[in-house]
């Protein structure tokens, strides 16, 4: 079983209409809701590569429970601590010209109790059948900026391999809880080691605690650094369509090769093939599995050793 | 007890930023939630005048029980059939510079049983104590176009006097359950007649089934039509602030001048304070009550018969 973290999961919500006017009244043509978050995306495209999943993190108020419903009516087990505060939500206003608005709400306060009973209880027993612990998102206010780091260390203890992936100060904090994987895009790599590329962004990110580094980075492909190797893997090719939650796809993909213990190159062409198929696929935590599969056959013959560091590139 | 009937209630919602990008991802800086729809305004201002109300309606899924909570909250004695669909929301997105973006989601589909038992259970049981009852908003998808004939019938069986505010077909079909009094805005009631002039909208109004009709004309204040006579009430002075839920705190007291009987001219100059006072205060269902108080006394000096027709005015 592949255990995810979500510690700010959001209830995604989509608004289709013809045009946002902003300053006017805009009635919504349609509204749809789903489950959220970057661990909920990736325990999404896990279930459907066939894996036994479970969710786990803080949700709480009316949305915490339209975002259980909506994991149940997925198939998607889940063990979320209850909070006093609201999910939060993500509002995505889609207008007919394809121009999306996103509407971003901050994540509620949780209280020091809420986080010491999903630390010191409820994620120790969700881990307790896990092969791989995925640690993935943004910090809701309240929660320790070192949060990942105690997480990573708990898992560590109990012998469970994590994935990382976040950004700022919760990545940068979290790499000291020396994750088996971590897996920023390369904006977030670049922010948290000053390296301007993804190559030696993943080395930098080794340095600080990761024992791997997988650094995505979108057409440019991925950016791979372990013990005595660095690799690259070429983006398949161009691909049109949504890109939020490729890098959670990306991130499922890396999460079973952890678990099988699948050499990393494979992996990252596995994560590469991933990305571009939930692309593909209108809503994030989905992935087109016809163009998952081609492109997995074409990215065999590209794979290998990474071309160097160009700084200037 | 005054009973206020929301079909379609709302669950509305304000989001503040410093400024919303159209086509970018926008960050909330905060949000913040209150029970909605024009019945439930107009519960809010009742109750701040003192009198016991009771608010009816429909609502459901996990935004109709945040609606519940917040009337709890509130305060506000509400007897909610339950329904399926869930509670559409309104978002009002507030900027730093004033302006303000609505997002405005459609109603949910309610089945036959849920409106049936809402018609011929629910509404009649509350109308056992009510002296008025207030049918205003609009009608969700599934609730039949002359749901407010119905239920005006309904309260005259009961001899409940009936205020209908409402729109489009919903106001002309409800027209035909004979109401006590109907309060359209200037524009809904052009909309529902044809007659350009509020004053000749207002006369329309009766002969389309309303025993009092007032119009609702913003800065040009309020006109009356009734059995044998008609007048024109002006607005107080400018008011700067919210418009949205002025015309739900006239329709408050002109229900409480219907409860108690009051000269319809006396019922006006009273709505019109109120209103203003509404326009003053950031949330709709609230009002200044020193602002209110202010506007009552000097609004005494100005009522009177209205200055007759002007259609081209």
């Amino acid at each position: 079983m592949i255990v995810t973290v979500t510690l700010n999961a959001a209830l995604d919500t989509t608004y289709r209409l013809d045009a946002l006017r902003p300053g006017d009244t805009n009635r919504v043509a349609s509204v749809a809701q789903r489950a959220g978050g970057k661990g909920v995306n990736t325990a999404r495209v896990l279930a459907a590569r066939g894996r036994s999943v479970l969710v786990t993190g803080l949700a709480g108020g009316p949305s915490g429970q339209a975002l259980r419903d909506d994991l149940d009516a997925s198939g998607l087990p889940h063990r979320l601590t209850p909070v006093q505060g609201a999910t939060r939500r993500t509002v995505a206003v889609v207008a007919d010209d394809g121009e999306v608005t996103g509407l971003w709400e901050p994540g509620p306060e949780i209280s020091a109790a809420e986080w010491r009973r999903f630390a010191e209880h409820d994620f120790p027993s969700a881990l307790a059948e896990a092969e791989v612990v995925v640690v993935s998102g943004s910090l809701p206010p309240g929660v320790p900026v070192d949060a990942y780091a105690l997480l990573l260390r708990r898992a560590a203890q109990l012998g469970v391999p994590a994935v990382l992936d976040a950004d700022g100060e919760a990545l940068l904090a979290g790499l000291a809880g020396r994750p088996a994987l971590v897996k920023p895009n390369a904006e977030e790599a670049r922010r948290a080691t000053g390296a301007v590329h993804p190559a030696a962004a993943a080395d930098r990110l080794r340095e600080l605690g990761a024992a791997t580094a997988v650094v995505t980075a979108g057409a440019d492909g991925l950016f791979g650094s372990t013990a005595g190797s660095r690799w690259h893997t070429p983006a398949p090719r161009r691909v049109h369509g949504n890109p939020t939650g490729a890098g959670d796809a990306a991130t499922a993909a890396l999460a079973i090769a952890l678990a099988e213990g699948l050499p990393w190159a494979r992996a990252t062409a596995d994560a590469a093939a991933l990305a571009a198929a939930a692309v593909a696929a209108p809503l994030a935590g989905d992935y087109d599995p016809a163009l998952y599969r081609e492109l997995l056959k074409a990215s065999d013959a590209y794979s290998g050793p990474h071309p160097g560091l160009h700084a200037d590139r």
